[in-house]
């Protein structure tokens, strides 16, 4: 009888920048708290946010070390788009969040895990990116394309970061 | 008996460099010229397109008063995100517009208000980036992310810019 | 009777950097792949994805050939937006490309050509950018946003890229 609505969320997870992660963030705790399901597919620069901290013991192509060496490693080394200013950037933004009650990204992945928002990451941009999912933290679902795809199919609102 | 469709767009405006805004208004105007329902979600870096020109007198923590102060200022001092060339690029870019007889982008943002485009400021990303009411247009509603989800279930195409 | 779901999806490619470009071809040709009706609307710097190599002989204004010469040309030449090192990073990502087969983005091209991917260029953009029809490949179609409202209000899934 009644409307049967999906609100599903998709947000593919593109970037890696503190600011538009945290957007990211925002909008799926937000969504995931509402009570909508919510999945989020992390490819290229996206997957930094995903990297444990720690070093991790991988076998690599030097081609795949020099690229794990330049990008950042995990939600606490992120860079912001703009006025980066060699780590300034994040410093004050980590800054006002926190003066502003506004969680740093490690917690919001936290939540985002509580609320059991999925979290794919792609196979295809690990391929491209030389990461590996030693390198990757724990509780993520290893997917491509297709599998975003049909998540897609299933959600209303679907954004691209 | 009808399908009941529904138009309305939401665009969030996270990017503020000219090109993306440009991009988001022509489709924002586009739609509400096509007569769907708009919103647009201002967050981070596209707050910048809705500060006022001239200094507003708020009290600011030295914090908020240098990032203030690094941002672009207003719909007529935005950068393009590529070829900016120290406002070069913004100045040719320009110049292509009025050539072509497309608005430059304050008189795109009249008419999103004249179309009735409701155009919201994310007040969590105010908070961060230390943007304050009084230095906005007039016009904006204010609100945080469960606005723009509510917005977002009632709209047919979402975008994020 | 049964619920007429809609699978056709759209993409705004903004974005004309090698990754970002690389992404959306990607879903889009997975989507077609899968069945999909799929439009992609070029503008802005995607358009540079499309432009053909070989210097096309137009005549232009001279801030259109300076714009045009920095521009890249064509799916060739394009930049990474984080670690295009002059140009390494690019030949980096096309290397883990191939290495992983992944076709590189000229094919991928031809195969949403070959799965009839419907692909416009925005002719607004094309004038803002002083890019002419005899620099992009063939078997475009020329259109602006009031088309691509109409391709997105039949999609169920609308990125911007």
């Amino acid at each position: 009888m009644a409307e049967t609505t999906t609100t599903k969320k998709t947000i593919v997870v593109f970037s890696g920048e503190m600011d538009k992660i945290l957007a990211a963030f925002v909008i799926a705790n937000g969504a995931a708290a509402m009570g909508d399901d919510v999945t989020m597919f992390f490819t290229f620069w996206g997957l930094n946010v995903l990297r444990v901290d720690a070093s991790a013991h991988v076998a690599k192509t030097p081609l795949e070390r020099a690229f794990g060496w330049m990008m950042p490693r995990g939600a606490d080394h992120l860079r912001t788009s703009h006025f980066n200013l060699a780590g300034a950037g994040p410093h004050l933004m980590g800054h006002m969040m926190k003066r502003h009650h506004v969680d740093p990204i490690h917690s919001m992945i936290e939540t985002a895990r509580e609320q059991g928002i999925k979290m794919i990451a792609c196979t295809m941009s690990m391929d491209v990116m030389g990461i590996h999912r030693e390198e990757l933290i724990d509780g993520l679902e290893y997917a491509g394309v297709a599998t975003y795809l049909g998540e897609a199919d299933e959600a209303n609102v679907n954004l691209f970061i």
